[in-house]
């Protein structure tokens, strides 16, 4: 119990790096994916399809939970793991994204947000130390302090001020959980849009705080690939070498190899499932619309080279065929797939890590990208 | 493989039996439930959910997959067993309730119907002999004769001629496909609406014609409960005792158990999973309506009673999140235990049948029903 919060660094090949990371609920080797989560369910997933794709840590958000069901009832229910009965750890996300891109947004001041929910229009104030006691209600494995996603295209005045609140932020967050039961982790986040000096000065100060975790956010908000990559690869270096580092909410295959090579451990997206949904599929040979014509006889799995249990089990025209009729089983079936392609993609580069083969790994995934494009 | 379509009797309890029909994808134990896959899916569900439930045939819809992908396909495809990965027998209905309620109907000759898709609006006509066609691309282990569902309300004279050509449209049936492979069963159908002079005629002439199995149709109309029960009950016994009797589209937990009291053995119905869809629920002891209030914070099992995967893994509380949230997963967990209920309820009969106590397990349920109406 006493070494939960451990990051033990295994490998590294380059900047890329592979670890462990000790939760209540159980180790987490990087680089990890997590299956996003919103409200208590990975969308059409039970907690059997996650064990049986392998996940390892999924995403819980703070928003929408403090919203429905509520974290008051989750607490009382024992915490969301035992509520949607998944044993494996959980990371809750701060609520700050939503606040600022669900929300009609109020007000900001150095307390906090004041916001109206996205589902019945109520005013709500979120203050970092609230976002924790909500965090602690729901008794997630790591916890992440409120911050401000600034939006693409704020300038350099309002990103520096916001930058700053964040930090306040954070150490009220700290100052507010201590750690005592030395059970939940506490991440902080690093901000300052696509202003360097604002990253670096972010990094700096975030840093100083003692923190199990250290994440990048503000990224994937509508900025070029070429700007998030910039930003991603200036920033990781300035991070902690002695502690995991995630980066929120990016994003396409290649772009978490590209984290994975800034040096970064932790990963998370709505793409798998969002698209998975969409009919959008994720295979070793480039993305697959199943919706398309070309399908409707193809007896061949979506991805013969996939070991998840919709390419084990049906077919490509099967899959198209329950897309096209609307059945609830070709969310499932997809998101299965999908998931699977992510989380193995995050295994991938844990064992090129290992065998000093990574810079190889990313060279194809750059190829198929370019193959894709051209 | 010579025995395909061997019906054993095996118990009787009064009118109540059970035993065991013999098809190509395994041996049939009845009473039997039957879950309905409309189009290659039972909503919501993968094989491995009906495995792990235990279901023992499941239903597809010619009509359905004749439109969408189309039987050819189906063929090329190996047919719907291998298609959908369904290991476990399927029953196909042959398509007439639906073109008669789903699809705008144009004509109805001696030779068949013809029908505009309710997709697209496009034209077809379905013969006996082409429904039985379709029914071999599918590859189902029992095909059903083309009928026609006469609407609630019907006249007698309305009636009597429309039970005359469904008769017709057996034989041609029968002489279209002399079961010359002995794999693919046929069952008929009697029809007569609710006059108990035309039922008795419809089921000497169908049951003249040599068949694996005879089902009633043409209940679960709109017809009062009461005029379904004196249906049922008239016409059962006069339905041959050695071949298997299949009740379609009945019903409610109780209408099954009366179908089963009256000496019937296989039944389908929409019911458990609809209901599960709209948050209505199938307890031992009585309906749940999962999104009430009063479920918010409990945190026993659905049914305590029972062994789903729902009941087994999750709260009332977290059903209720999922329906409210309009998680897919509320779909999913809320049909594995309907389906569970109904599957569980004819397994009862069955061992209530083999202990001659049929009658107390009845009496169980009518007064269950009693309570809830009271
Ligand atoms: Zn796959
Ligand atoms: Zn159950």
């Amino acid at each position: 119990m006493n070494s939960i919060g451990r990051f033990r660094l295994e490998h590294t090949d380059g900047q890329a790096r592979c670890g462990c990371l000790q939760t209540l609920h159980g180790e987490v080797p990087t680089p990890v994916f997590m299956p996003v989560g919103t409200q208590g369910s990975v969308k059409s997933l039970c907690p059997m399809d996650l064990d049986n794709m392998g996940a390892g840590m999924i995403l819980g958000n703070t928003y929408h939970l403090y919203l429905r069901p509520g974290d008051e009832l989750l607490a009382q229910m024992g915490g969301l793991h035992r509520f949607m009965n998944w044993k494996g750890p959980i990371l809750t996300d701060s609520g700050g994204f939503q606040v600022f891109s669900l929300s009609d947004l109020r007000k900001i001041t150095p307390e906090g947000v004041e916001f109206k929910s996205h589902l019945d229009g109520s005013r709500h104030f979120f203050t970092p130390e609230k976002v924790i006691r909500i965090q602690k209600n729901i008794g997630s494995d790591i916890m992440m302090v409120l911050d401000e996603c600034v939006p693409y295209g704020a300038d350099l005045e309002y990103t520096r001020n916001s930058m700053h609140r964040t930090v306040q932020w954070a150490w009220k967050s700290r100052d507010f959980y201590s750690g005592e039961t030395g059970k939940q982790l506490m991440f902080a986040i690093v901000q300052g849009g696509f202003f360097m000096d604002l990253r670096r000065e972010s990094a700096a100060r975030t840093c100083e705080i003692p923190m199990d975790g250290y994440a990048i956010g503000g990224v994937s908000v509508g900025e070029t690939k070429q700007e998030m990559l910039d930003t991603v690869y200036f920033t990781a270096p300035l991070l902690p070498r002695d502690r995991p580092r995630y980066l929120m909410g990016v994003g396409k295959p290649l772009d978490i190899l590209e984290g994975i090579n800034a040096g970064l451990d932790m990963f998370d997206c709505v793409l798998p499932t969002r698209n998975a949904r969409n009919g959008t599929l994720f295979t070793s040979s480039g993305k697959v619309n199943i919706k398309q014509a070309r399908y409707r006889n193809d007896e061949t799995a979506l991805d013969p080279g996939c070991d998840c249990y919709t390419c084990m089990n049906f077919s490509r025209a099967y899959l198209r065929h329950l897309y096209m009729a609307g059945e609830l089983l070709s969310f499932r079936l997809n998101t299965i797939h999908n998931l699977r392609f992510f989380i193995n993609l995050a295994r991938k580069a844990r064992s090129a890590i290992q065998e000093k083969r990574f810079a190889q790994l990313i060279s194809r995934y750059r190829n198929v990208e370019k193959e894709q494009e051209g």
